[in-house]
């Protein structure tokens, strides 16, 4: 750093390019604030490229194909591997951001190339250069994959969601540690794809967050697929034959799962490394993150006027796109509001739907949907809960979508509130489904007013008046 | 009629046994009333056997093997013709209604087979036979297709929805006379299964109820599969060449348009004949429906107590299963209460959202999702609206669902009461992105807070967030 050069200053400064990242900077910008965000990879961040979008693209291919091996009166369409392998390649763009960047080059927000790091007070630095920001620093910075401390696992060179969602190549054999989203996802993929996949999951069962019958299902899916399953199994050392040699995985007990790549899939951490967090006091939580206030401004900070928040992932709150955006938005408009001297009230610049449990969709053959709380949640809350559960086949709309349609819903009731506080569907084209769980739990609409909105007759929505009349009205 | 035989009596008597009579019959059941139900031809009705169920099982293979081909990574499935057919016989179940018989014999609601008809109060016979009923009498006979008075149209022996519907006979070329849901999902079946089909509408554009971008995206639609749309088009006189020959439409202005058969798809008419309608002075409204309050209360009665009600289609509310279906359930629930000697206030058994404008989905690809009221209708009841219109493919998750996505939505806001009023969604796999707007019409959920329930990336009901957004949100 030369002492002689002037300090950047903007109104706000934004630190992660994610989508979470550009919907701080594209709220503030409208607010007519001016506006840097600093990334050290790709504008777009972990979602466009290595996430999301990638595993979505790979995985839609293979339940179009399936869904029209499913009806009669077709002949059933198959995977063509290299053509879904193209097909997510064009969705992240080959790794090239230049339209991300090009978006911020229109609207007017400033891209720094680099890492960003606090210093104090509304200062920080990038690669070196001095920035400063007039109103507020925001943190969006994410998560990075979790490496497990398993002797030998980092020397094998695992592949983590990266590696995985940006291959060409298709391993003969892929293990995969973990039993969460990325792991079932992507162990569907290559399953899919040709190879033979074997999951090592130490939880008893698949996606632990979501209801168990969720996790179930994906579990019998995957065994159909001819995925090898393995929960309650614990790996104890990882071991590499050579530098690109095939993969030993050591299970507690004995056993042995040997593999061509290895994927780790274990949760997330946030990325919280170099931030120079410590620079400005900011406290972290007990896993980590980024501790946040409702208004997601960072605890801990000695200044009497907020100005450093964190949104996104890195804060812990929720770990998903949907809802990074969700407090993005939120916060955006905050300090929007408080550059222009208004404290709001909650409304719009209060993340309020954060507590309520996030919706979240598990893109498997069969998809899993869900929406504010599981019934342990529910419990754990010390909610008085109704559950009510009924086969997806319930809603003819099901059964004319597939043959022999499988599927799973259940729907949480506060009974003292009489409202919705959860629900869970799980089969085939259930994604869409979930949002009117969203909407209701959301807008607290009242059980007795739900019954009043009718879904059409004969789609699988049918569901809802199905799950309504079993509650009892 | 012998006179020595006795009168039957039930508590309730429902005439007609399709979804609608079913839930009527069902509720009221349920209520601990002994129920009749009245059938002349199959119980299960129009919609099980000729309508939404046949129809949707036909249109089914042709959206999933189109999926399959719209998805890079797919080899894309084909339609087979004769295993769509077999599909629809399964559904119809080859017109035999021994399973929905059954299920009536196994709740324990009696079915009397024939023609049902008013005496006078609480009374009627069916095929001659005297029947009483304690509490309630329930018309729920639906409507037969209109036959518009075209010279020659009723000697061509067109076909119905019925035929349509049922046929195995896939006619090499294939008119059809209306624009409405069923002419576009019919015309779009045929062509689909070989037929080269004609539309002919009166009006300048197809499905006329819908918002005019829908009706457009449809004819654009049925014009790529080879459908001859001609709109703006009125048929003068039909005339056939023997029995069986081809049919000729003369059309005005002078054109012809010559097929194999002719589907007349041009709107309903109230089932009303032979209900003995004026033996209790049941008003008819000016289109011939029967006359109900919004209690399902036929009017025009001198009885003190009500006793008669219609529900379904042949009130005109809106002919629409689910919503007739709807419409049962609150006349089985009043009808139950009033039974046991109480007059509950409107709650569950006043369909009251009835007023804020039905969902409906036109299953044609692409399909149109609509809620509660269009711009037009929303004007006509004098609100103060706003209208926000947008590309289906705003939201990723329609990118990802079909490559070169094309669709469209709107919303309809109450700008005074802040609340939603109205969508339409039109594209690929829309049909269960709707619930949510019904959920939020009908829960008259404040769109402030309809901005806090969040949709998860990547899913098509992203759209909602986009919309939200482009509203100012």
């Amino acid at each position: 750093m030369s002492s002689e050069q002037q300090p950047l200053e903007f109104d706000v400064v934004v630190i992660g390019a994610g989508p979470v990242g550009e919907n701080v900077a594209d709220r503030t910008h409208k607010a007519g604030l001016t506006v840097a965000i600093v990334e050290k990879h790709l504008v777009g961040g972990e979602c466009s490229f290595y996430a999301c979008s990638p595993s979505k693209a790979l995985l839609r291919p293979i339940h179009a194909t399936r869904a029209s091996q499913r009806v009669q009166g077709s002949d059933g369409a198959h995977l063509d591997p290299q053509g879904v392998l193209d097909r997510r390649d064009s969705w992240i763009n080959h790794l090239d951001d230049s339209g991300q960047v090009g978006w911020l080059d229109h609207v007017g927000i400033t891209l720094l190339r680099g890492e960003g790091r606090l210093t104090g007070s509304k200062a920080l630095e990038v690669d070196g250069r001095e920035v400063r920001a007039r109103h507020a620093v925001v943190l969006a910075t994410g998560t990075t994959p979790a490496m497990p401390p398993i002797p030998g696992l980092r020397e094998a060179k695992p592949w983590t969601n990266r590696e995985a969602t940006t291959t060409r190549r298709i391993p003969e054999r892929l293990a995969v540690l973990g039993g969460g989203v990325v792991a079932c996802e992507l162990a569907q993929v290559f399953q899919a794809l040709g190879s033979a996949v074997t999951v090592v999951e130490q939880a008893p069962g698949l996606l632990g967050r979501n209801e168990e019958f969720a996790g179930t299902a994906v579990e019998e899916a995957l065994r159909r697929d001819g995925v090898d399953v393995r929960t309650g199994t614990k790996a104890e050392e990882v071991s590499r034959l050579g530098p690109t040699g095939e993969v030993t995985v050591h299970l507690e007990g004995g056993g042995t799962v040997v593999a061509d790549e290895l994927l780790v899939a274990v949760g997330r951490t946030p990325a919280t490394h170099g931030l120079g967090l410590d620079s400005v006091g900011a406290e972290l939580t007990e896993a980590g993150y980024v501790s946040v206030t409702e208004r997601m401004e960072v605890e801990g900070l000695s200044d009497e006027t907020p100005w450093l928040y964190a949104v996104g992932d890195v804060n812990g709150i929720a770990l998903l796109t949907h809802m990074g955006k969700y407090q993005a938005r939120a916060c955006g408009d905050l300090i929007g509001a408080r550059a222009a001297g208004h404290e709001p009230d909650a409304g719009k610049t209060t993340p309020w739907a954060d507590d309520l449990g996030s919706p979240q969709v598990v893109f498997t053959d069969p998809e899993v949907a869900a929406a504010g709380l599981t019934e342990a949640q529910a419990r754990e809350r010390g909610l008085n809960i109704r559950v009510v559960d009924l086969p997806m086949d319930k809603a003819s709309g099901s059964g004319l979508q597939a043959e022999g349609y499988q599927g799973q819903a259940r729907i949480v009731v506060d009974e003292d509130a009489g409202v919705l506080v959860g629900a869970t569907f799980v089969g085939q084209d259930v994604a869409e489904l979930i949002h009117p769980a969203t909407v209701a739990i959301v807008g607290k609409v009242p059980l007795t007013t739900l019954w009043h909105a009718v879904p059409s007759y004969p789609t699988m929505s049918e569901i809802w008046l199905r799950l309504l009349e079993e509650y009892g009205l």
